[in-house]
């Protein structure tokens, strides 16, 4: 059966994460729902990262395989049309090869974390950021970000119902900037532990606030102790920008 | 009575616009209440730019007559406490002259318009921009876009409802940039006729479309008539972002 990639937005405010559940609306369960009223078939979405609940995409990817060839925007336009009203979005399609698997593939995914810094609550970006009225010092989150930088045992990053077979990652990149109130953080490896990025970037603003020294955070990485792990950031700030092949 | 100055950003989706009506929730509405809710007073939020129903903004500006000389701190996150959960933040608050005044000492209004050129439905930007799939030339909007500027009769861009004395407007700057899927238009002047910014947008549009030459939009300003304006542009690409003072 011919093989399809998407990318996909969506904005993980109203759903349960992207994998199907026993209950609550899944972005992974929607994308099913939309391929099957498009073409009648029975389709298993298979995505390169499985986000939480209130994790939002801009370039999520995802592999699914349909029993004809179609005209891959015809694809694209005709899911979008049985998406809606919900907020996802199928950005393109290409067909690909049969051995193109949209998570083992993956050599690299992009994540961005934003933190926006008043006191103010979001109006604009509710949900969209996580607000800390403290201002965070982003260049010595910057600094102190590297030593997390490289093949580490990510086990103080990981959470206790993290599936993956082995806790040694390799991070590719790890870089904290300033624009204005808003810091970002961006995190890119081949693949990530559950809740790493956000364990990452908990421990980071601790940094950012002036209550971890660098050494602290080497310390935490060093412990490979979920115990010695700063308070994980809430979802809202974080997004799968982009997943490479 | 002391006079304070408050900066507000809110997202103009759940609203029947700024100002307060016989039915449906305004921010105008919403702010006084908040106000009334933290120091029992009932008191008047005049805006400096009445936006309409589902306009943003990241700038209002406003202000009001309190009886009690207060911390401004305290009444920025006091109105805040009292304004959630609604999308409505005020950023900041400060003391200002008896004289000030929101709307009329206002020398400078700068409006944001997002456009998104893609065929994919907006997920994450849903209600933020206007989704136009076709590609729109942004150099030939800005070309074009040059002869708005200055001093004109605008009777072409302005609402049937418009309330202003005279339809002769300075419009200081507009300008038109791509940012890859993106194309923004900036407006800036001392004040706009109802519905101007959106008017101006959407006839720019048609020439980004190839629709309408240069020549074309100069005769629409020429003939001071709304049924000459192109359609008007929906309100969820528009944002209030600054006001100069």
């Amino acid at each position: 059966m011919p093989r399809y990639m998407i990318k996909i937005e969506y904005d993980g405010g109203p759903f349960a994460g992207w994998q199907v559940q026993a209950t609550g609306l899944t972005v992974q369960g929607l994308l099913a729902a939309a391929f099957e009223g498009f073409c009648g078939e029975a389709v298993t979405v298979q995505g390169a990262g499985r986000t939480d609940a209130g994790v939002h995409a801009r370039g999520q990817v995802a592999h699914v395989d349909l029993v004809r060839e179609w005209d891959t925007d015809t694809v694209r336009d005709a899911v979008n049309a049985h998406l809606r009203p919900h907020p996802v979005a199928v950005l393109s399609c290409a067909r690909v090869a049969d051995d193109f698997n949209a998570r083992t593939s993956a050599r690299r995914r992009h994540y961005l974390y934003r933190v926006v810094n008043r006191r103010a609550d979001l109006a604009l970006d509710r949900g969209r950021a996580w607000r800390l009225p403290r201002t965070l010092d982003a260049a010595a989150m910057q600094a102190a970000a590297q030593c997390l930088v490289g093949r580490h045992d990510f086990t103080t990053f990981r959470a206790a119902e993290c599936q993956a077979k082995s806790p040694v990652k390799t991070l590719d990149a790890l870089a904290v900037a300033r624009d204005g109130e808003e810091v970002t953080i961006t995190a890119v490896a081949r693949s990530f532990l559950h809740h790493q990025v956000r364990s990452m970037v908990g421990s980071l603003a601790l940094v950012g606030e002036g209550k971890w020294s660098v050494e602290d955070l080497q310390r935490a990485l060093d412990a490979r102790d979920r115990t010695a792990c700063g308070p994980v950031a809430p979802p809202d700030g974080l997004y799968l920008m982009r997943v490479d092949y």
